[in-house]
């Protein structure tokens, strides 16, 4: 049986400025029936605007990445959550299984074999529940993920050593997750950096973080610093960096023996044509036994590195981790939503949701 | 039996522009006996210029170092290597023994048991024999150790792989020795830079590395990744980091997938009153998982972490790794032994014997 499928298209690659619904078209299109033995259908249930798509719609220049290519005129490609309608010889798969993806954002769709073989799909029945899809974006996903592999794999913090961690983005989508799983697992003291005074109450009102700062009340790298200084008079332990620019020099800066920092974004300059570089005293880095370290979430996401899916799952039975979103209905409002990323206007995962 | 012991005194803090003989006077002083029981009198055979020095007499600033601090008019403190001339109800130390430590520049000394608790010495009896004393500044010391520990514990090579090593101050102490134990031990292509033609025939013609880059011909950082993609086309895949400055950069965007960066040292900034900044675009080090970390050997020189002194000796025996030196006769040369490390006229360790 053949089904209408509706694609998020970007129109142009947009080098730099805020990205918003004017670069997307919503078209429609025909699935054909799925005839491939060892396939299985999908169906959508949500796709998730991410910070670091904003890098995938500038015009490729040679990057270490290795995900696909975006191209004008075709689908986007994303982080998605889903279900299999459709299974034909398949034994890992079954109908109803849901999944999160790394996909195009197409709402039906067909995988044959060699799809199977070269995309990323984790499984989640069992997991979540039909109410609960969303969360395969947020913390069962990409977020999530990031939030592990970085706290757990890249900064490594001491558990039970009252180690003080610093994280930008605080209320975003992957830094909640840090802070609640550095305090509630490792015991960490945790500092939040987020932009106005809703935000930093509700790191730590909400989400446990013992401390806030609202980074809209700071000018430059000195006075976060000094803010910082304030909270953690003896300096940081770890600096968990979506954010870059000032962030990045003050934490660097307030990194005390055996510091680390995990780098897994930067937002603050995804929306310029080149991202400005950061300014670094690498001395400064001997004595300490400082630590800097990049990654994204694909060794613990794909299952590689790590037991993401058990222990985060674990976490969310415990009441570890609790969720925070911001949903945006309907595929026609996924421009709207990858504009509220960079506004400051979202809180937690965005995520649209059909 | 008392002793008169000479004394390498620092006159002033210098905070810039290079250090010599005028910054330093040689004094003499009276020993007494040595009566403390648990206590041992040392002889010194040598003592060692180091780059790091060049930042100790600057006037402190709070630093992380833990080392202590140099005050004018008072003895330098630094790497020495010496020998036990009297002991007093110690059963870890004989008369004759040798040893490295970390000690004032005083050719004679007793050490009491509250010494020999707080200092870091390290035995060398039996790996070392009379003639070939200048080693334990070099090899079996810290040099050897900063090598030791920065190769293997934080760049990490992976034995066999063929992985690509960039070094520069390629002729000095440290990385010549970096380059012969990822060349001879790890099976890494090695590239190093150095100033200048002779020292450039060095390190490939006696100490193997593959590929010499003079950076004396080099005037900026382009220019030096350009050299880099010459003989490594597909990047490095390890950098250790003794000069700063240009280095750093180059060395930084040639990176590939999993590069790591050990920064021990930045020769290149030590004689300015402000080390200047690096500049890196953290956002290429997250697709790639770069790391940069930096260190001291202090760990692998005390023994807290590694077998450095057994597995050096191995590769010494092994012949993996040649002794590379420039040596100055007496203590009174100590000025011009120090000054050279900053003018290029030196290759290899420096030492100063007696």
């Amino acid at each position: 049986m053949s089904s209408i499928a509706k694609s998020v298209i970007l129109i142009d690659y947009v080098e730099e400025g805020l990205v918003g619904p004017e670069h997307f078209n919503i078209t429609e299109s025909t699935v054909p029936e799925l005839t491939a033995s060892g396939g299985i259908r999908v169906e959508l249930a949500g796709i998730s605007p991410d910070p670091f798509l904003r890098g995938r719609i500038k015009k490729p220049v040679g990057s270490a990445s290795t995900l696909e290519t975006i191209r004008p005129g075709f689908p986007m490609v994303g982080f998605v959550v889903g279900k299999v309608t459709a299974v034909i010889d398949n034994s890992n798969w079954a109908v109803g299984d849901i999944f999160g993806a790394y996909l195009p954002f197409v709402t039906v769709q067909n995988l044959g074999p060699e799809d199977l073989k070269a995309r990323l799909l984790w499984k989640l029945t069992g997991k979540l529940t039909e109410d609960r899809l969303n969360l395969g974006l947020g913390i069962y996903g990409m977020p999530g993920s990031t939030a592990y592999g970085g706290l757990i794999d890249v900064l490594r913090p001491i558990k039970g050593k009252g180690e003080v961690i610093f994280i930008s983005a605080a209320s975003g989508a992957v830094g909640s997750l840090v802070g609640m799983i550095a305090k509630n697992v490792y015991g960490c003291k945790v500092i939040g950096s987020c932009g106005g005074p809703e935000k930093c109450a509700l790191i730590t009102s909400k989400f446990g973080f013992d401390h806030a700062i609202d980074y809209k009340k700071i000018n430059n790298k000195d006075e976060l610093k000094a803010a910082l200084k304030d909270v953690a008079p003896d300096g940081i332990d770890m600096y968990f960096e979506n954010v870059g620019g000032m962030h990045f020099e003050a934490a660097y800066e307030s990194l005390r023996v055996k510091g680390r920092i995990a780098v897994c974004g930067g937002i603050s300059g995804y929306n310029d044509a080149v991202t400005p570089p950061v300014s670094v005293n690498i001395m400064s880095m001997i004595y300490s036994f400082n630590r800097i370290e990049g990654f994204i979430s694909w060794p613990w996401l794909s299952g590689a590195q790590g037991n993401f899916l058990e222990d985060m799952h674990g976490f969310v039975q415990a009441g570890h981790v609790l969720p925070n979103e911001t949903v945006f209905r309907g595929i026609e409002s996924f421009g709207e939503a990858f504009q509220s990323l960079f506004t400051g206007k979202n809180t937690g995962k965005v995520v649209v949701m059909f």
